[in-house]
């Protein structure tokens, strides 16, 4: 146990800089006046680096091979957290530092190059950084790759989503395919049939907004001695254990965009919150990947928060706060109004039918320009084919096209499967949690969300990294992840199946 | 230069860590929920110990020798810089980590301790652990003292501001002691033969307390670019270079206590985003100490903002935000309400003239109680002795006396004379740069503070630690730090001197 206790001390150290990372972080989007961002990100780096020298030391390693030739441990919470902590000397002990450096490099340039060729719509202005940025992730793929055995996609997988591999996404992927265009066309043929919901009208003060999402934040279980609700351009979930820290925006013409923000940024706040409370500095504790902390966002945003129970409760809240009535304010039509399916270039502002469809595109270019299958300067050509053949849009420029998305430049290759990775198994576990616990949906009508969250929590939230994500699913819902749930809930709220 | 080009890179890397410190340090006070107090505490407890340790790095000590070694640099900013690595390093190094942790740990106790002792007014509960940390304070003096070749007291001194010994206070306060009594009498005299100033009648709205915060820092030029005004419960300026925060606090029923305070914060907040621009991530480049420290916010605060001609452009602003008029809102009444000598047992409530004496007093105490001459137990006593002889006060109870301040429990022996060296050499580079700079003075009538900015810049801010203060102070004023500006300011403004 020595071994083992040695390290449990120095991955507590590395908890504890991440944690700093994560407040430094939150506050760069949050309240960080401009002319700080250089000198943190100097702060950044060097705790980012700090974190590197500990973690690949030669203390470390000497520490995990002495604490792995221990005698096997019968705790499968520390025998979990020795197999973590491995994973995360693996992939960070795979790179050479020079490597890490030259793409930490190549994707700042990248990323403020894109900024302006979004701007522009000027494709060719990003094509060779995004070129550099591309090659640099396939030299950490292979790297990676050599070290943990796998392929180039699936050692980048498995940085977001530990043990997450195209052999998993893409069967799942195939089957979505085939029947989501339909469900999409028979959805929006459904809703041609009846009359459109009512628009409300503004202004939404922000007062107002600010006041429902933390009304909504407690309704949901946040535990504001815990965690925060603040503003960014971009919404986010992030901070430290025990400091969970979620942003938003607010739009004073549509309080809707910062009131599903909140819900799903609340969604990931609950898990970081349920984590085990004695293994939250451990890597075991940590959740478990990104298909999983999506999953729990879509739980409250989606399955929960956009159902006909949800909004006989939410109808009430809303009057209190924007003083609206009439037709357009009553639950049904509030409801109707933040369910609708309409095909649209933009993947963050799509709807739960449509989101798939730009993630399945995604998936695919992704995965053909990390293989060589795919030059970077044919990438825009693709990409409208895609949304073309799958949403049929005519992409207008690249702007709304394969320019919008930060991933790509900023070198996020093998993320974007998880958003909709996620989206199934929020169908699928909210399926079993309904299921199991029929409080569930009556209780969304009240606003009170005891009994989902008590599900969550021991669930997922309590689970940390103990489980594979598809031994989790398995014991949450009987199955790995399958496709079924999803497609049932879409087909049951858009496609009228009963 | 190959040595010394090693420790800029360390000291870099020190600075960066430091200021990531200072943003978690000013979060704790300014937004943390209370849930993640025992996570940051580790998180900071984390990052001092990774810069201790490049600090007393095998690798520094050597650099240090060998930059030392190297023939002598003909830039006085570098050979600056290499003198105040080497202090750096010797005041880290003079400790052993074990004294560090246990005096770190007697520190935390004791605050806590000190809180409810001096709620309830009970010294004997917060006595033993006093004590503790009195002797471990003593400890690590006479380690420091070896090392650096000083008394005990002398060596906690250097580590709040760097070369100040007992040798240069005493004769200060020797004098100072000597006239201030009188002073404050003669002012108490002359107020009673005057009509009370009349009251200013709130509520004053938070909102418009901030406007007025915030309108002030502009035109004391404060740069929004890299700083930031928020709340806490003890006001302060803390963050990171580039990125100065400081915190009020407000009181509807008095505007003047957030006022003044932004004010004083203001000047602290100008000295660090003054540093020198090329050299502000190396020690050098930091502000040289406490005293030249609280000299600029008191040059705003009381020097500046406490004149007949600051209250001449004031008077408007506060009719603008606070609607008051009448004879109570002229700026003369203003100005009277802002002025006034009145002895109180709370050292941070206290006006410019009784303030020394509370400083005083405190270092008497202290440095008599670390000379072994004075007992904890015997604390009170002397303290309420010394309140009565200095401002003929009676101490009703503890929590008026010895327990009012943080300082002692928290192991900050040496702090004290600080402040009161501050306000004399505020006092004595005010009149220094109103005498070289003739528009200072019509400039506060008009919100113009660019002429006092531009001189405190060039004289003090743009100096950083280049100089010891009273180099600096010579070069600036023409002499060391002397009693004279201080007496002459207080008898102008207070004594009825011409």
């Amino acid at each position: 146990m020595q071994a083992y206790r040695t390290l449990e001390r120095r991955f507590a150290r590395l908890s504890a800089l991440g944690g700093a990372t994560g407040i430094l972080g939150w506050d760069s989007q949050a309240l960080m006046p401009d002319g700080a961002a250089e000198g943190r990100a100097e702060q950044l780096a060097v705790l980012r680096g700090l974190s590197h020298e500990i973690l690949t030391a030669p203390e470390t390693a000497e520490a995990l091979a002495a604490a792995e030739a221990e005698s096997g441990d019968s705790d499968p919470w520390r025998a979990a957290n020795l197999l973590e902590m491995r994973r995360a000397h693996a992939h960070a002990s795979a790179v050479p530092a020079d490597l890490v450096e030259a793409s930490s490099r190549a994707c700042s340039k990248a990323e403020m190059v894109w900024r302006e060729a979004r701007r522009d719509a000027d494709f060719s202005r990003l094509a060779p950084h995004l070129a550099e940025v591309l090659r640099l992730q396939r030299e950490i793929g292979r790297a990676k790759g050599e070290a943990l055995g796998l392929s180039v996609y699936d050692a980048l997988l498995d940085g977001y989503d530990p043990d997450l591999r195209r052999a998993t996404i893409d069967p799942l992927f195939y089957d979505l395919r085939s029947w989501l265009p339909g469900l999409v066309a028979r959805a929006r043929d459904r809703q041609a049939e009846e009359p459109e919901p009512l628009p409300v009208e503004g202004p939404f003060p922000v007062e107002a907004q600010r006041r429902l999402g933390l009304s909504l934040m407690r309704s949901l279980g946040f535990d504001f001695a815990r965690g925060r609700l603040d503003v960014s351009l971009h919404p986010f979930c992030g901070g430290a254990t025990d400091d969970v820290r979620i942003t938003t925006r607010y739009d004073e013409a549509d309080f809707g965009r910062a009131m599903m923000g909140v819900l799903h940024e609340t969604g990931h706040a609950l898990y970081e919150q349920g984590r085990p409370a004695g293994w939250r500095h451990q890597p075991v504790g940590e959740a478990r990947g990104m298909s999983l902390h999506e999953s729990q966002s879509l739980i409250v945003e989606m399955q929960a928060c956009r159902s006909a129970e949800f909004f006989a409760y939410l109808a009430p809240l809303l009057h209190a706060e924007f003083g609206g009535s009439g037709p357009a304010w009553t639950p049904e039509n509030l409801h109707r109004l933040h369910t609708r399916v309409a095909p649209g270039f933009i993947r963050v502002d799509a709807d739960e039918a449509t989101y798939p469809a730009h993630i399945l595109l995604r998936y695919e270019l992704e995965t053909a320009m990390l293989a060589g299958d795919l030059a970077v300067a044919d990438l825009p050509g693709a990409f409208d084919d895609g949304l073309r053949d799958l949403l049929g849009l005519d992409v207008p420029d690249d702007r709304l096209g394969c320019l919008q998305d930060i991933h790509w430049p900023s070198g996020a290759f093998g993320y974007f499967p998880t958003y909709t990775l996620g989206a199934m198994a929020a169908a699928q576990l909210f399926r079993a949690a309904t299921s199991a616990e029929p409080d569930i949906l009556p209780g969304l009508a009240l606003g009170d969300f005891a009994p989902l969250r008590g599900w969550l929590r021991q669930a997922v939230h309590a689970k940390g990294s103990l489980l594979t994500t598809d031994a989790l699913l398995t014991q949450a819902t009987g199955t790995p992840l399958r496709t079924a749930a999803f497609r049932h809930h879409l087909e049951t709220r858009y496609g009228g199946a009963a």
